[in-house]
């Protein structure tokens, strides 16, 4: 293969391309960084009311409009949140006339899912299990 | 029943006693409050670290003395963040002579996993699947 032919290799900065599993191997710092931004943005109330708002919603989406009557904040600072989840790819959104509609992206909730599920046989110590 | 016989009850506020799920219907404001600090837990990359050592050690237990070299932290910073996982009831410790001891509470991130599962029967939309 002559140098013109290599392939880039784009490294995915997003948790899509990230992590063996949390708890199946110790995470090297770079996993670490992409998949804590991800937490971070679940760590919070209002985000998280959020993304379960959208996520949760018949249809698929979300409009804007309907989801900042809800809480008892700004139109921006319900922005800035959404923003954040848009940031994390725990959300899509798309602007169709005066309102912006947003969806969940499921991949990302599958693989945080699958990042905090336990590797098939390794138990796991319970409280129980602690030795003396 | 007499008022002496009413039954005490103590909500739990750990995730333990939280949330039907992420992706299933809304979460009212105090079952995001009580998420919201485990995922800020999580939405750090010392603790991220930290908490795949102690989750993927054979043997259960990681001696805090085990995890402090792997970081260019000091030793009250890493246990810092360990106090933060704690309270997070994602991993619990044990002192034994000189050291602390630590383990994985894999009850939850079994939790976790959960919340962010999707619901049976409710398939999400894909990248694909948006409204035009």
């Amino acid at each position: 293969m002559s140098k013109q032919e290599l392939p880039v290799i784009v490294r995915d900065e997003t948790v899509q391309g990230c992590c063996p599993g949390l708890l199946s191997a110790p995470l090297d710092e770079e996993q670490a960084v992409v998949l804590a931004k991800v937490f971070k943005a679940l760590g919070d109330p209002v985000r998280l009311r959020l993304l379960s708002m959208i996520a949760s919603r018949a249809g698929g989406e979300v409009c804007v409009c309907d989801l900042t009557p809800a809480f008892d904040l700004s139109q921006p600072t319900i922005s800035h949140h959404l923003k954040l989840l848009r940031e994390a790819g725990l959300i899509a959104s798309e602007r169709r006339g005066t309102w912006v509609y947003y969806r969940l992206l499921p991949e990302t909730t599958d693989k945080l899912a699958g990042i905090l599920t336990r590797p098939a046989g390794q138990p796991l110590p319970t409280t129980a299990g602690v030795p003396a």
